[in-house]
């Protein structure tokens, strides 16, 4: 992994990003969430663009950038508000992209990360099965054992980038005698697969955009070179990816905040009520003060995570510390801020609603908050 | 005011109320939240029934009937997960029928009332101006004299049952030489009156069903009988009408977090995690207990203002304390119950998902939490 | 019990109880905690006054009055910012009253009662043991039958009235043979028992003059007529008498409430800062509003649990839920609102400093927050 | 300033605190704390074992060690339960001390600061008054020209360290025409200086042992050489240091926090309650991973200020936020902590309790919670 870089470097590519969507995303954001989904093509644009996967080694095609170019990009699209984008994103580069990198052979390498740099490739993840929420030791997919082949079958939901993803990385049980994460294996199903459909794009509460839908696999037939990581491991895959994964959704949430007090602050200095600026409440101001400060707070606190990722020293408690934090922060920060708006707050037209309904998916994806305590307590108590 | 009453009467009655939104509303209210308004016949199968302004006199068509019988229609809509239609009700039942049977001349009360008990009139109220918020020292609407007429120019918004109305309570100055809220008057305008025009029906996070909508007034001319109240004393009409203002929406929240607490404990129930149900993790069992607990001590308060109310002695404060104490647990209760959910929390399809949406303009419709607080505080200070 | 009282009474009796705090107590309170103890008389000179056990029939010595007149000593006691007294006579008139009052032998009856309500006897009541918190099924005091007699064995801890006490309601195991509360009894020891002593008056953070201490219990020989209720169901008894004992705690903790946010009223209407009163700043009205606005919710609750307990319908799940909330609330008023003293109220001269102290125990004696929380959630998810 | 340090010298230097802390202070903290004050030799004590004003530069008997060693002494006093010597040290050697290093003049720099370094003076600060709380431009004491000499009357309360003192520096009005923070003064008085004199070592609810003084001022001459910053800018020379002092408290409150988490996590694991250990119930685990985070979360924030203090980046907003932020946490901390502790946790003989009546007034002195959200507010919206 890449562990130098420029500050000014990143200055620079964050005004790219910006321009990017400033240009090319939010003049049609407001389109694409009434569509329930984006353009196929705008995948193509961002990879064009550079944006997708940019830590990926050059010899697949990416940059070999630092880790800091990709968080960039998370934060820019949640600060602007585009939260949806923002997890259709980081899903297929923060999460599906590492798990090729650092778990993949060099033929699975060759054929997805390139076009998944491009954008011609879009990749999903798939976890999460109807009924069994954050608990992955549930799973009830089946990976069976058919002569050279696996056969697959099962469903999956709640699957970020479920309607525009070309493949999956699918977790199934390949070893049913075995109870708990045991005998977890991932394979990797290309979405053109005899016996695998799409369902429904869910009809969620917010980040419209995103195309979380449900998975079936239905007597899918794969060859034992789509197995991802060893046969029977892919819990232990999933728990080395798991600091990355939580890291890139607290890099999100932190913008996000950043975003959204960003619009408050000049919302309230402009809007007047009771003939004097909303800012010149005592009020809004201590408010606006204090979810400043834990924004500011949090905002150190996962640098220094990007840090410790970078060097190869963020363990998953750490990570999950980050994840938890920031994102209650988010919910705390867009509530109060949206309190400031009024009646225009509760409004689509302004972001600050949007981010609001954007937001609560937050502290539940990834790792409920629950899971996130969990695992924080588990490193304190042994157990 | 009819001040007793039979609890078994509101309880038969509480009973036809669930049976008419189990029958009439629930099958189709999913389409009506896409459709972003209900049916306009939706009001007069509701005035068939019997549960339009039911505490308006006989003599003016209504029932006679004492507040708690319109408290429990509140309730039911709002407990059903229904707060578009709850807050389409309260508009016209709790707060418009009021201010014409407390306020209005002979000719309006024979006028407006039969009609809104049927549901042939749909009432609304127009306060809330662009840019204005909760001040409505702020308005800019006038209504001039123009010999025995007035003529009202100007605009409204966040205006609730603003595309069903076939009347407006517009706040309008017929004094703009005073300044605050004084000089300002209260006009009855039909909506087919030359010059008034609906706005769009706003786009809004939530309510979707309700048509907030910006309303305009262009030269639009009114005779004199349509003065409610007395000239240049609309605010103190509009005082007069508070406590139930306030009452009514804390009636809706406590009802909604009775409801949504219920669902939540039906669904932790009975859905399991990690191979026991969720309500078996004491994490789910002390978050519900609190929860519960807050819902049972708020609910307490709210039946006591109801008595309050009922014998005539409730004031603006104590209303101002119920509108601020209830609408912050809903906020709270929704948001904890949700994460309980899970993932399905956040998908449109369960009910817990639309509550929190819904609830989020509680805090902020009718008063938000922050004029409630500047309420009671000058009810403490003396100023 | 007496279930019907005239208000205008219960405003008398107040006036009275006020009356002789102010002459009685606060002229010395302070000086007491530095003692860290009461002086002896203070008891005979409440029950000279009619302060004490008052709802205890007259056949027994007592006034037969409503448990109202019992809350209002609680009441006016907590709210003058005598804690720990408010703490000596609930559990004397509150806790060990009822418990012969409702259990006891016309015997047991006639010995203490009188002398009870006198305030010749000073009772206490030992549950708690070294290390078992409030785990009342660890208790390891035995009392094994001798003869005629028990012979009880053990030590308690954090016992209220330890040094005053002139005998102890003791919880010990008649049963060791079986697990949980089961073979649990209750005895009345009388304080110059052979083999009954005190230890030390604990040194606490707060509730200074509140004798709280250990007691120990070594071959100490009681009659079988010491037994209060029936052998080895012990449990029962303590069941049937936790709605009281929780319910004077929130009593306790409501009016505490009220008192401390009288004083910052005060306080903050006539210190001045930068120039202007403490309470002309937008954030202490707004924290006042919002702490006021609960608090009178919370009355509204309590005043509830008393009519409900009056009545005999006071359960343990919903006595559970006031002790819970009032007490949760009381350490959030007493917290915020010492803020609003700034540095005058972190000295013991100025009363918020002490409530601050004092109350940190409320959330934890009489079973804690959390023991409560588990109690709602039994009642809630049924097991 | 030294803005270099290896961190094993840090971790041995805070080793050697440690055992200075368990050899010399902790046996005999409980009775300091009854005695209300620590014996005056302590502080030679601790300066000779050089931890006194550790980055005073060695021309004037210092150490010129970098600051992270001044607060390395900070957090382990801190962080051991010495919350009131903490206070007294960090006002010698992080007010006091960079008070005359960077506006000292030579003279004053080489009579006060070898001494400080010793033990053999004990530094205070006097700013405010009875009655004017934060509001440091409401200081009433006055410093009149009388020749060579000033003549000072007033009177300061608060002011830790009150009764050791050797040198008080004290903001007085030099110019009383002007209003406001302006024509404000600071001087250094010695204690043996006629006219001076020490009132009460003040009663607070914790930090016993720091002796927390009224002091008065009657006629007290002092010369212009005692003229602390230049005359009239007693103001600016204050606003300087906010920085400092402010960091300072909150690397003493995030080090509390870390230690009480410590005490809680070590107690909980082996405390059992219903027969299984309090740190087995979910309650607890979740509690204490929330606590862990919040804390570890400001850990990071603090931390980067202690850096940016470093290289002299430090503003005087971010440093408040620092204050804020973690003193509002280790109100919560200490709370949080003390529940899990039950009945012991309201006893003196646990830290814990001792913990929390220390940690209140954290939120009050060096500027109140509210003083903070002012200062980040106005950096926030430019007034």
């Amino acid at each position: 992994m890449n562990t130098q870089y420029d500050q000014s470097d990143v200055e620079l590519f964050r005004e790219n990003v910006k321009r990017f969507i400033a240009e090319e995303i939010s003049p049609h954001f407001e389109q694409w969430e009434k569509d329930k989904i984006i353009p196929r093509d705008i995948w193509n644009k961002i990879g064009d663009a550079g944006f997708l996967c940019v830590d990926t080694p050059e010899q697949y095609g990416g940059f070999g950038a630092h880790f800091i170019f990709s968080a960039t990009i998370e934060e820019e699209f949640s600060r602007a508000g585009c939260a949806s984008i923002a997890s259709n994103i980081s899903v297929h580069s923060d999460i599906v992209a590492p798990y090729l990198i650092n778990h993949g052979t060099e033929e699975q390498k060759n054929k997805y990360l390139p076009k998944m740099v491009s954008g011609e490739y879009v990749g999903a993840i798939a976890m999460t099965e109807p009924g069994a929420g954050s608990d992955l030791q549930g799973i009830r997919t089946t990976a069976k054992k058919d002569g050279e082949n696996y056969i697959i079958n099962g469903s999956k939901t709640f699957i970020t980038n479920g309607q525009h993803c070309d493949f999956v990385i699918t977790a199934t049980k390949t070893n049913t005698e075995v109870s708990g994460s045991k005998g977890t294996s991932l394979f990797i199903v290309d979405t053109n697969n005899t016996g695998f459909s799409r369902g429904r794009n869910l009809d969620k509460i917010g980040q419209h955009s995103a195309d979380t839908s449900e998975l079936f696999f239905e007597q899918v037939s794969v060859s034992s070179g789509a197995l991802l990581g060893q046969l029977d491991c892919g819990f232990a895959v999933l728990m080395n990816e798991l600091p990355r994964e939580r890291l890139i959704l607290s890099i999100g949430a932190i913008a996000a905040c950043e975003g959204i007090l960003d619009w408050t602050i000049e919302y309230t200095s402009e809007r007047k009520a009771f003939s004097q600026t909303i800012s010149s409440f005592q009020n809004t101001r201590f408010r606006v003060a204090e979810m400043t400060t834990e924004t500011r707070v949090n905002r150190s606190f996962v640098n220094e995570c990007i840090d410790l990722y970078s060097k190869g020293e963020l363990d998953t408690a750490t990570a999950s510390m980050a994840k938890l934090s920031t994102t209650e922060l988010q919910g705390r920060v867009v509530d109060g801020c949206l309190q400031l708006f009024g009646g225009y707050g509760y409004m689509v037209e302004y972001p600050i609603g949007r981010a609001f309904v954007d937001a609560r998916i937050q502290r539940i994806y990834g790792g409920t908050s629950e899971i996130m305590k969990e695992i924080v307590s588990r490193s304190i108590f042994g157990r």
